[in-house]
């Protein structure tokens, strides 16, 4: 049932760069083509069709490329939008795909492949993969990142956390994301206390650990938090993408010229219905490596959050494969993985992959030095 | 079913202030009890039971309150975060709520209730409904809305649209959600000839139509445009909430001084679902008017898009009611609805709702301001 389109759209030009976007129909509540025409419009230009000019449409309408029928439910329906509908933000490109179709029953965004000077216009990783790999000083093995919590401990009690987890080699240590304070002192006295634990650490191991704090909110209380994180010297943050907006955390970032690490809450909203929102190597995979998250946490296989709908490797690929001129975004592997998965896991995705153990590390106790060490002992053997 | 929690959590200081969560568990994974105590704590503290002290327990982690079994296939959790989570944070409100969980198949919250002290900390809008009402001197019938598209049209085009709506006697004019522009001289040269056809309107009439521009993006780009905003001496702007994120709209808002209509792209990620993410009432409703919105738009029966999953009553009852010091939220009704429908939606869901009526008005053509004026007759007779 593949095809071309016709008849109203004829005059169409086609040679200006398209976004396209492939959704799944489940159960389309009207003809799939006609259900394929009303998105193009619901989310290019959201007007009844006699109200488009021609010469509008022809600059501005999105187009339906392909109407494909997989099985007795589904449907594919691929849509172009012209390129400069994204307006060069990775925010609006999120807004024109998935925006009020959101609202449409049954529609899945599965599929993103977006022009290569759009790609390239939004940049993607500052540091990204290699950068991450050059700062940790590790060539060639999957990752072990670790989490600082829980809430409420003392900045000493976290410290001591990142103490023990960068001297016995551990890669990355992340703040868990709801360290969230609600004044800038607490945040410094915190962050500051963490940052001091990685440098000894470094002085005793030669080698830097990575440390990510957790920024967030907005405006003005999220500006003094950035500049706490430099004037720390610390290289990068987490920010909850999807609490905070894709692209407020991207700009965030950039501006300040911080690695950022993604993490995925909320996420689940887009990604968790089988039949509705956005799959995750388009949400978690392409998308934030286009808005230039250097890490990605997405939830995979095993430990407390599964993600059911999507398989991990497809967003590992999405997050490493040539993709313009951008650098790969790290893919982190979350969700309440154990140590007793870190061999399975890599063998499974490969080293381009940061596994993180959070509870299952941390309640070694004691141990935690000697385990962090044993962990990463069986990564370097993998 | 109800009960009291007892055994692990007796300990717990039951009188810090709680924020009440109510989530439906459809077709839960494990025992009822067992998953609320898994969410309550995912939540909060997200870590093994076993790493967290007493003394952090009591003050922190999130408490299951009670347990009902609803049917066969669903119970309702009612879980209790102390308030200090929410860190006085709109966006750290949404995502002690649901970031996490939102990876959990079949939850979805459809209650939240919050201790007034955090109501007040948090605002709400700083003009609201009555401040909306001032603005357009309309003090107690239904408002119609309407919508400047498509984008691709000229400056004059649009233009030309709101002053025939706003000389047919409309009150309030937004610009489409697809309006993006990529440099601010392209934005004030669109928002400034609008601005003035506003002015030149209520020259003719007496009476000020309420032109509210759409801003997007981020960091300095946002800012540019808040800034042309205020110096073309307009109120208030139009924002996609669940793209910018809730608590980057809400201060872009609050720190300019502007009323703030939020749009609902892509909420439909959250709230369309019937077993998972989060209800309307709460997302477009409650939460909304927390974050400071003076109107937001839902959609309703009725139109191009419909709400399958929750009643657009409930949705202005949060919007409305008493709620802390807050001022109540203009509800505005979208979603492609048309003029044959105001006198009904009016009648159905009472004068305190603005209902936003795009295409249908727009395709009048000449008749724009003629058909503004009677619908705006038929609102008053109504």
């Amino acid at each position: 049932l593949s095809h071309s389109v016709s008849g109203p759209l004829r005059k169409i030009d086609f040679s200006v760069n398209l976004i396209e976007a492939t959704y799944i129909a489940t159960r389309p509540d009207r003809d799939a083509e006609e259900l394929a025409e009303a998105i193009a419009r619901e989310q290019s230009l959201e007007i009844v069709r006699e109200l488009i000019p021609d010469s509008i449409a022809a600059s501005h309408l999105g187009r339906v490329l392909a109407v494909d029928e997989l099985n007795d439910s589904q449907f594919a329906l691929r849509i172009g939008y012209p390129e400069h509908l994204a307006s060069g933000q990775v925010g609006q490109l999120l807004h024109l795909v998935y925006g009020n179709v959101s609202f449409y029953p049954r529609i899945r965004l599965t599929g993103l492949a977006l022009p290569k000077s759009l790609v390239n216009e939004l940049g993607g990783p500052a540091a990204g993969l290699p950068g991450i790999r050059e700062y940790i000083q590790v060539a060639d093995r999957a990752l072990l990142m670790t989490v600082l919590k829980p809430r409420g401990s003392t900045p000493e009690h976290l410290a001591d956390l990142a103490l023990r987890f960068a001297r016995g080699g551990g890669d990355i240590v992340k703040d868990d994301q709801n360290l969230v304070e609600r004044d800038i002192e607490t945040f410094r006295r915190r962050v500051g206390a963490c940052a001091r634990a990685i440098d000894q650490a470094a002085q005793v191991t030669g080698r830097r650990c990575l440390y990510l704090p957790h920024v967030s909110g907005s405006g003005d209380h999220l500006e003094r938090q950035l500049d706490q994180v430099v004037e720390l010297g610390l290289p990068g943050v987490v920010m909850c993408t999807w609490v905070m907006g894709l692209e407020t955390a991207a700009s965030a970032a950039r501006q300040r010229g911080l690695m950022w690490l993604s993490h995925p809450a909320m996420a689940g909203v887009f990604a968790e219905s089988a039949d509705h929102g956005v799959s995750t190597p388009v949400l978690l995979g392409t998308l934030a490596r286009v808005a230039g998250a250097d890490l990605s946490i997405f939830p995979g296989r095993g430990g407390r959050i599964e993600s059911g709908h999507d398989a991990e490797s497809s967003t590992c690929q999405a997050l490493t494969e040539p993709l313009g001129d951008l650098k790969p975004t790290f893919p982190c592997l979350g969700g309440g993985k154990r140590l007793d998965q870190l061999a399975e896991t890599a063998a499974r995705l490969g080293p381009d992959l940061a596994i993180v153990v959070g509870g299952d590390l941390l309640r070694q106790g004691d141990q935690l030095e000697t385990a962090t060490r044993q962990a990463i002992a069986q990564l370097e053997a993998g």
